[in-house]
């Protein structure tokens, strides 16, 4: 559960999967050795999400796998997740610690060294920093968009919990985000629309290692 | 705080309030004898809500009227509301009460007879009813959309929780909502978007107290 240990990670994206459904992404990239997932499923009704999130919670407990849950952390609760991952517009990391406790994994979105920073004194166990290269997966403002790997490098200088690199990463250019100081990549479409999201882990994997 | 005493039930909606600010719509309100608040804001980020549901529970704590919150039970509980309220594609009410407690009041919308029979035995305290006339500041599926007062008579009439009618009601048509069995009204628009949100707040108390 320790995210100082997370090499691969992904945020689900129901709109990005092919058509399939979450769960059975899920469990491809659990079989491919996934390290954490986080359910973000962004265009979900809240209600679909608890349901979605009650499969991914057997799933990961199953594998051994940390979940955390985008944004809410009523959500994060209701299905007994392992923590949360919070953007700059959701609720300060803060209000998560005190409602789901010191236990709980609490990540925050950060694409400046001053946000994070911030999230770090705010107690983020760890940070979720990108856009690294550009996306169109996410609402990602132009000024987040494309940070590249150097921000990646001044950001994991400036802290000292794990950097995990965020936004239009995959087995090509995923070295290049660790090689400057992140812990791992998180990825949504590189393993959600590939055509076997297991191997598309794996390979994912086998990249990241080898730094 | 007892929702059976609720007769008129803002709403707020900071893309329909003409430019003023949240809290100050409110504040207009309360002055105006308003008996609930909801925070909706539906279009402002959960950071943004958040501050904004600082100050109204400030505001309507100073007046000792009721706050509760759309759809988040994590923000309900970051600001101390009194509680929730929980569309249909929000997370179920039990989920609230689990993370509420009893003394939560937890509001659940529903259009159907069904729909308001399950959510009374769900342990909701009341029921926001509509859209009873038809509405277009929210997303309202056609079905659940122009109601109208025979349906919030049905509905009265299969549950013993007060019944809160909202959509579409205003001044001119809030006495017949009433007449059907409501035991009050939900606005938005004809407080928010009012040139004066207190005198609107006092026309709509006393229409609906002359019923």
């Amino acid at each position: 559960m320790d995210p100082t240990t997370w090499r691969t990670y992904l945020v689900t994206g129901a709109a990005h999967s092919a058509g399939r459904d979450t769960p059975s992404v899920v469990a491809d990239a659990l079989d491919g050795g996934i390290d954490a997932v986080q359910l973000r499923d962004k265009e979900a009704t809240a209600r679909q999400r608890y349901h979605t999130g009650q499969r991914l919670r057997e799933l990961t407990e199953a594998a051994g796998v940390p979940l955390v849950v985008n944004d809410r952390i009523d959500l994060a609760r209701a299905i007994d997740a392992d923590g949360v991952h919070l953007g700059q517009s959701d609720l300060p990391a803060e209000v998560a610690r005190d409602q789901l406790g010191q236990s709980a994994i609490v990540g925050v979105s950060a694409s400046t060294v001053a946000e994070a920073t911030t999230a770090e004194a705010a107690g983020a166990d760890y940070l979720g920093v990108g856009a690294v290269f550009g996306t169109t997966s996410k609402d990602v403002p132009d000024e987040e968009n494309g940070i590249d790997t150097e921000r990646v490098k001044a950001i994991a200088d400036a802290v000292d919990i794990p950097v995990i690199g965020i936004g239009g990463i995959d087995a090509t250019n995923a070295g290049s985000v660790v090689e400057a100081g992140a812990t791992g990549v998180a990825v949504i479409s590189a393993i959600t629309a590939a055509d076997d999201p297991q191997a598309a882990t794996a390979a994912l994997r086998e990249v990241v290692s080898d730094v």
